[in-house]
């Protein structure tokens, strides 16, 4: 006999039920940033990441269309870069220099630049997707204000420039870089993002 | 009873007898290759390399006084800068960036830049010594030529310039700066690093 004669229904999973895709938006964001903080940028996945928001992965998918996008939204860095490049040409140096200053040094834990030289050496292919997407966007958001056949590459350029001060001052922590203010850090990289975007 | 009648007295360990200090130091030299090659800069000790150059501990450490001092001597790159530097100053952007581009092109995967961003992540302690023995080779190699208070400085934002294009362009692999040709790249590099160490 295989009557099972107290079997109750499954319970139904709790979910919570937001309709709003505003709310959707904001809920995986959170749970992204949990994910990341909790698992690293490479093993954080988007169906843990869907769960903990208590939504489906196609419907993260639908709002954010990888990983690597959704990374890029859930933190501070290549999202802010609109409002850092609206503006003065002319004081372009100073603003992305500032800004980046001043994120890095609220939370460089989380940055996509660190985030993105730690993924390097564990996992390659994350890396790589990451960078990719930051460099898109930033190439997109700097292509509204610089003119030129080579935008991409000086936007490259100043990624680079920007990495190698995050691999010395957050992550190595050592050296004249690692030890001065962050308003001298500011002047240094502004000049050398001057020399870089205009030179 | 103990006693073990066909003991027979234990073999003298094999040594290679070099007397020659020059000898010592090339066969220090080649097995710190082959073990930083084998096990990655991190996780290399120089008690196996003392033992693959049939030598001891110490004489390494006298040769040598450190692992990061072994490993700058025993790979090409800041060992080298004494030679870069020698010669006009005006034209040392075009040497730094041609050295730097040649010595990436031909080895990457040995290259100390590359070394210190993987062992940022795998191992902090590591990266900070090597960082710190580059920086100090690299800062007294410039002292020769440039002059001013700020020089240590621009040195560090020359590395990160390298550090970060080494990331890209050797590690990610992606993008604009990993595309162009080795001489595109010379000449990107020495138009950004003259604007560093001049500008």
């Amino acid at each position: 006999m295989t009557s099972a004669p107290d079997a109750t229904p499954p319970a139904e999973p709790a979910r919570r039920r937001r309709r709003d895709p505003e709310a959707h938006r904001a809920a995986i964001l959170d749970a992204a940033r949990e994910a990341f903080a909790e698992h690293g940028y490479a093993l954080a996945t988007i169906r843990d990441i869907a769960r903990r928001a208590g939504v489906t992965h196609g419907l993260v998918m639908r709002h954010f269309t990888s990983k690597e996008q959704l990374f890029l939204c859930a933190v501070p860095g290549t999202r802010d870069l609109d409002e850092i490049v609206a503006g003065d040409v002319a004081s372009l140096p100073e603003r992305v220099a500032a800004g980046f200053v001043a994120r890095m040094e609220t939370n460089a834990a989380d940055d996509p630049f660190v985030t993105l030289i730690r993924s390097a050496a564990s996992n390659e292919r994350a890396a790589i997707d990451l960078y990719t997407a930051m460099r898109r966007r930033s190439v997109a958001a700097y292509r509204t204000v610089l003119d030129g056949d080579d935008v991409d590459v000086r936007v490259e350029l100043m990624a680079a420039q920007l990495i190698g001060v995050a691999f010395n001052r957050y992550i190595v922590k050592a050296g004249p870089l690692a030890a001065m203010t962050a308003g001298e850090l500011t002047a240094h990289l502004s000049r050398v993002l001057r020399g870089i975007m205009f030179g």
